[in-house]
């Protein structure tokens, strides 16, 4: 047994639930949806952490307009708090330059990361995931085994026939699926929804395509005021978290 | 020396340009982009192939409406043709399942599949990237020496983040950029264009956001008749294939 992995389940030991933000396809909006879930629920009071762990395209830095922090060391790496939310990102280490991990160390930094955060106690730990199917969502389905998953997707065939290999994975390793979330609509089809619940799991509901929410992109504030999070509260409402 | 790559040497020997479609983002239409291109270049008359290498989500055979082909065994493996396209695809062996495939099995997949593939001759070869700067666009890199790359972002500050990245190790490892194209824009804004520019790399045009193209998936006849067909041509007349 890899002796980081008994040092990681302490270092999580705090953490009452940790939602794992993922998706099949790239470009779906799951980095905005785990920010945005971060900072609702840190507003609502709770105690929140936000870990980016999308190792070859981190964003949620740029989301949170957190470009110039950094994590505090001491017995480990403090994680510093940005709109009350306590973040970590694998960009704090790769510093914007091009970071193209092979196989092997992409497990060796996520254990890493996992093993020397000092997280303290949180109600929730939101994990910005890499999108697909690759070593890195295998590895925090391996490392962090009480990861529950929110599933977003767009409606559209391309991206939704690479989320139902997600969900197909999902549900063959037996991991909590919270729901589906369909972002970035702009009609009315309910396509998404009949395949989400043929296969038995929860179809959270739309939320819209919003043309001001790149303007939002480094303001949490603005973020706040957008139609996305507003219709993004009523999913997390459905969510029952 | 990995034995195969002199195989892979031989069997990619009788064609002209390879010109790899590739994104640092996922879900900027880097697919459509790489099936429309190939599409383009087969009606025009040129010998094409197009290979869809993305390992996590495979997605040209539902663009071309090609779910029904398998390739034939015949000293190796014969692509199917589609509309014109020798059409070879890592969905041909993952059936539609589940792939989680880990560091090194990415490698040996990538380069059994361009071991066995007889191309024949050809004008040119399209490849659908993976997206990011991981594995498959390391090995592919490695393996697939003549490759030329063409780089798909969208107007948004994330996407563009991760783009750049793959920009800049494309020129640390000084490998021919064909030009980036812009793609789903809204808006007039022009600040990819001095991103890429700043890079002294070529920034090829924007290419609209179309409502239509959705409807075309899978109808590559109706896919020709596009918006988004049309101004891709214009592109293509800039790059000068």
């Amino acid at each position: 047994m890899e002796p980081r992995t008994s040092v990681i389940d302490k270092r999580l030991d705090a953490i009452d639930r940790i939602i794992a933000v993922a998706s099949g396809k790239g470009g779906v909006g799951k980095s905005l949806v785990a920010s945005a879930l971060a900072l609702s629920l840190a507003k609502k009071g709770y105690k929140v952490g936000l870990l980016d762990l999308d190792l070859y395209g981190p964003s949620s830095h740029i989301i949170l307009g957190a470009t110039k922090l950094f994590p505090k060391e001491e017995n480990g790496l403090i994680p510093p708090i940005v709109h009350g939310i306590k973040f970590m990102s694998i960009v704090f280490f790769t510093e914007e330059k091009p970071s193209p991990f092979r196989g092997i160390d992409i497990t060796n930094i996520i254990l890493e990361l996992l093993a020397i955060t000092q997280w303290g106690r949180l109600d929730y730990l939101i994990i910005d995931m890499p999108p697909g199917i690759g070593d890195e969502t295998l590895d925090v389905m391996r490392f962090i085994k009480k990861s529950e998953f929110l599933v977003v997707t767009i409606p559209s065939k391309v991206a939704m026939g690479a989320v139902h290999k997600l969900l197909v994975l999902l549900k063959e390793l037996k991991r909590p699926v919270l729901g589906v979330l369909e972002n970035m609509v702009m009609n009315d089809s309910s396509s998404i929804k009949k395949e989400v619940q043929a296969l038995k799991l929860p179809y959270l509901g739309k939320v819209k395509f919003d043309d001001n929410l790149e303007a939002a992109i480094g303001d949490p504030n603005l973020l706040s005021t957008t139609t996305f999070m507003k219709e993004l509260e009523g999913i997390i409402k459905k969510m029952r978290l």
